[in-house]
């Protein structure tokens, strides 16, 4: 038997040397797509083998497959069979269902002062009695004669200039031009919030700020690599490797520029400006910067300044003079996406004392108190995610999301409302809660007797018996993973609140933003002790912020200074640092 | 009989097809390097085959060729025949000796105050309990908080930080950081002028405003057209046309950046600024600008204004983060060297009346009366530069550049005093005003009776008798040549004093730049009635006065700021719409 993982959804399990991929993928309810029952001619269940071994190609295989995409290791998966551990990455067209992402966010009222501004002009031909310059001919009918035109732009504009019959929209950002078009043009931004292992991206009208399409998936650097520090090991070893780490995300990105574009009829020529937020990790490998030092003590961000760059520079493929801006870092592990999330939320303006929450892989808090900004980050690793939990998996068809437990009557709620195959994060923080309110586990986390426990070879609670198959259970090792995961965020807080003279009784609101927080119930999370026993109306989830916070900072130069005093306010403090952390962290595994 | 074209030395002669090229080129005394006597072995006789058919490749080409070299159509002079008309580049790695280019210039002294300064700083190492973010470290310990760091630079940032154990040598851009290094580095500055046929680079230190190194070389893209509208054509065509008359700039400007840093023991990764000139049509060919309508009435150029980009924009290997600056051009035959000129000569602020004129084959005038600029074009054409002229070439070894004729005794003078073979436009000059000056030729310029005059199928003077093989001559058709050029010179002076109610004996200083200018006798030049009859003391010849120009601008933001007010203050006329510019033309003929 090999171990087996499905990437980038997160299903993990067992498969044995004489089952295809296709079949081991069917029994740990992974929908890949097949047409002609898996005998290799449809082409459909194309998967990516990022390692491990396998079987040679078949023969029709090479029919149904291209060089290129042999040469990166795609294959079908009925005709390949496993010969050691394998790791398999589904691209999203050979998945039955869609994974879920999170795109939508609060959507905060503020009057648009885009940084970019829409002009339309006539203009006049030159002659021999006048020979002026193109460029001049421009500028001053803009009223700018000292104004400037982006050089790519500039490289185009005099037989744009003629093709237009010179009479044109122009995109004009302070006073240099990047983007022309015929009269009448709608010009656009995007915003992106590029996640660990999620990416949404928003196309928005400069001039209205309004939203007219979203988008979200998942961020392809997962197949090389599901936590952080893999990618930053990845980018650090050679440049190969930090030039691959950055080429997927400037396509993903181009692709969802450009479908978005597709679904609103507009062309990708007409985004003028983009602003991408992420964790400070994705914020380097997205712009190349060097992360070794991201990865080793003292942990310092090549950059925390906001970056303002051609969106060419790194390969975005927008309008000719398109700028990329980047919100500005806090600290390593407190990047452009907390600061938008800030931003979003408005947890810098609170008057009350305000816990932000970020809740992942990684956690980061902001505590405002009295106008102070006090960041810190926690490793709460990646339990939510689904790694290190037997049946654990990513928010998926099919993933139990939430439960409830009366005596011995078991409700189990699963997303799409299809047949249960796996936990996704919000689920595992339920079943936990639920066994604890009925004292089948104990503060201590251990498991106690009930007719759904089991104690063969591991303890387990049998969440649903499948007749045919395994049961899908949670086990006690699965407890302990998650108690180690919220007491990393509950001694965050507990921390941070200490650093700045307070205890936890004193924070008067918490908001939970990010997807993951979108869809716990916090009643839950209190019961287990990841969150503080405050009043539940302190608490508002407020979904993915960063997002928004992106799409304020793209139609609002305000905004955008705000960010960055945002950033420059806030005061970061490293957890390892403050007295006692350790045993906080002890304590608060305690349910 | 074939004709033959050597470029870019500009010989052109006769060939039959049983000759090989070495032997024409042989004939035509061009001299290429060859060692294994002709038979194809030493491989030292390259030549590129620019137009034209040529015998098949022979089994010992194949041997000294590489696959690249053969693509690009090179071969061995020794075993090519031609079979039709042909044109042939000839590196200058296969010619014996290097053709003349001018890259002396005047020496003007001026205060450095250079865009880029050098700043030495010892930062602190950050720790765990201040984890300070490297862009903040460096710009907070350099005093300019609110300061940047080019994007590529900031993408080795830490890396370099790290190595250099934070003690280092910074190169500062107004607040921009463009390139660091280990302490005491010299930072330096790349001025170039890139002519129709030469280009001139001179390597600056930055802190002091003294050129450490210069060369001269031939412009590469000669080979693809000699005169700018073959070259503007080429261009307006296609893309690649474009890509490739701009790549061989780059190429040649990375080269000579190259030799310069290897002659003075720097590296190129010390630039950290250029400043280029050019006329518009090179600057816009440089820049990849389009250059359609420069071909068409009115003759717009894209841009006037300076341009100042980051150097890698177009290709440039230099500093990280160095810009490449060009000085703003007039009009579309008034271009960036003309104000650098301008600038050098300090003709804009000439008290007395001041004709500065770059005589080429484009010829530049500008006036200035009572500070008020006037500028203008002449098409002058290409005789100057050895073109349509029977034994024309350009100045290189062997040309005859200076003539006296007295009575029967007539005094050759030949670059590097070798044999002649050739005339340059300098000699053809002298030749016809000692022509004039003897009465052998007439006002109109026809060719009378003369002991070395002989009239066989042309008419033509004997300048050089050559025992078997044909006389070194000057013909009546090259007269016509010749009083074409300099009427076009004569006339636009006269229209230009025309238009702004002056005659010419008003001009009381007249600045002559360029190289040929430096070469010119002016007392032929007046004799033949290019130059207007002034006294000869009003006369300055001022060598490559647009290579000092860039490096003025190089090394001064005064002087920068200064050709940009040049430039706007220059009023261009056009002499096509001047009244009777046709007639004056006729007149200007006269010798």
């Amino acid at each position: 038997m090999f171990n087996i993982d499905f990437e980038p959804i997160g299903r993990r399990g067992q498969c044995s040397a004489d089952q295809s991929l296709l079949e081991s993928a069917r029994e740990l309810n992974v929908d890949i797509v097949s047409i002609c029952g898996g005998v290799g001619t449809c082409g459909h269940c194309k998967v990516q083998i990022i390692a491990g071994k396998v079987s040679k190609l078949t023969f029709e295989e090479q029919g149904e497959l291209s060089a290129r995409e042999q040469e990166q290791g795609y294959r079908l998966a009925c005709q390949t069979f496993p010969l050691s551990d394998v790791k398999v990455h589904v691209p999203p067209e050979s998945l039955t269902a869609p994974q879920r992402t999170q795109v939508e966010g609060l959507e905060v009222d503020v009057v648009p002062e885009p940084p970019v501004r829409a002009l339309e002009i006539q203009l006049t031909a030159p002659t021999l009695a006048s020979p002026v310059p193109d460029d001049v001919n421009l500028l001053t009918a803009l009223g700018i004669p000292d104004g400037s035109i982006d050089f790519h732009l500039q490289q185009n504009l005099s037989r744009q200039l003629r093709d237009l019959n010179w009479n044109l929209s122009v995109a004009l950002r302070g006073d240099e031009i990047v983007a022309l078009a015929a009269p009448g043009a709608k010009w656009v931004g995007l915003a992106v919030d590029i996640g660990t292992t999620k990416i949404a991206a928003y196309l928005v009208e400069m001039e209205t700020g309004k939203t007219l399409a979203s988008r979200g998936q998942m961020n392809p650097q997962i197949s090389y690599g599901e936590d952080l520090v893999t990618r930053i090991v990845a980018a650090s070893k050679n440049e190969e490797g930090a030039a691959k780490l950055q080429s997927l995300l400037t396509e993903a990105l181009n692709q969802l520029a450009a479908d978005l574009c597709a679904e609103t009829g507009l062309s990708t020529d007409h985004i003028v400006e983009a602003v991408v937020v992420g964790n400070t990790a994705i914020h380097h490998l997205f712009l190349k910067l060097p992360v070794k030092q991201l990865g080793l003590a003292p942990y310092v961000p090549a950059t925390r300044a906001a970056v303002d760059i051609k969106a060419r520079e790194i390969g975005l493929k927008l309008a000719p003079g398109a700028y990329l801006h980047l919100l500005p870092n806090v600290a390593g592990y407190v990047g452009a996406d907390h600061v938008a999330m800030l931003l979003a939320t408005r947890t810098a303006d609170a008057t009350q004392t305000t816990l932000a929450i970020d809740i992942g892989t990684n956690t980061e808090l902001c505590l405002n108190h009295n106008g102070h900004l006090t960041s810190a980050s926690c490793a709460s690793g990646p339990a939510f995610e689904g790694a290190h939990i037997k049946f654990g998996m990513r928010a998926a068809p099919g993933a139990i999301e939430h439960v409830l437990l009366e005596n011995d009557r078991l409700e189990i709620q699963t997303i799409a409302g299809e047949t249960p195959i796996g936990i996704c994060g919000s689920g595992l923080l339920d079943i936990v809660a639920q066994l604890r309110l009925n004292n089948i586990i104990d503060k201590s986390g251990r498991m106690g007797a009930h007719p759904r426990v089991r104690k063969e070879t591991v303890t387990e609670f049998i969440l649903v018996e499948r007749p045919g198959q395994d049961p899908i259970t949670i086990s006690q090792k699965d407890v302990r993973e998650l108690q180690l995961a919220k007491a990393a965020i509950r001694a965050g807080i507990q921390a941070l609140v200490m650093a700045v003279g307070l205890t936890e009784t004193d924070i008067e609101q918490v908001i939970i933003a990010g997807a993951f927080g979108t869809f716990i119930d916090v009643g839950s999370a209190v019961t287990i002790g990841m969150l503080p026993p405050l009043p539940l109306d302190r608490f508002s989830q407020v979904g993915n912020a960063a997002g928004t916070g992106a799409r304020l900072a793209l139609i609002s130069t305000t905004q955008r200074a705000k960010a960055a005093e945002i950033a420059r306010r806030d005061g970061y403090i490293e957890l390892a640092s403050v007295p006692n952390f350790q045993r906080k962290f002890a304590e608060a595994t305690n349910l």
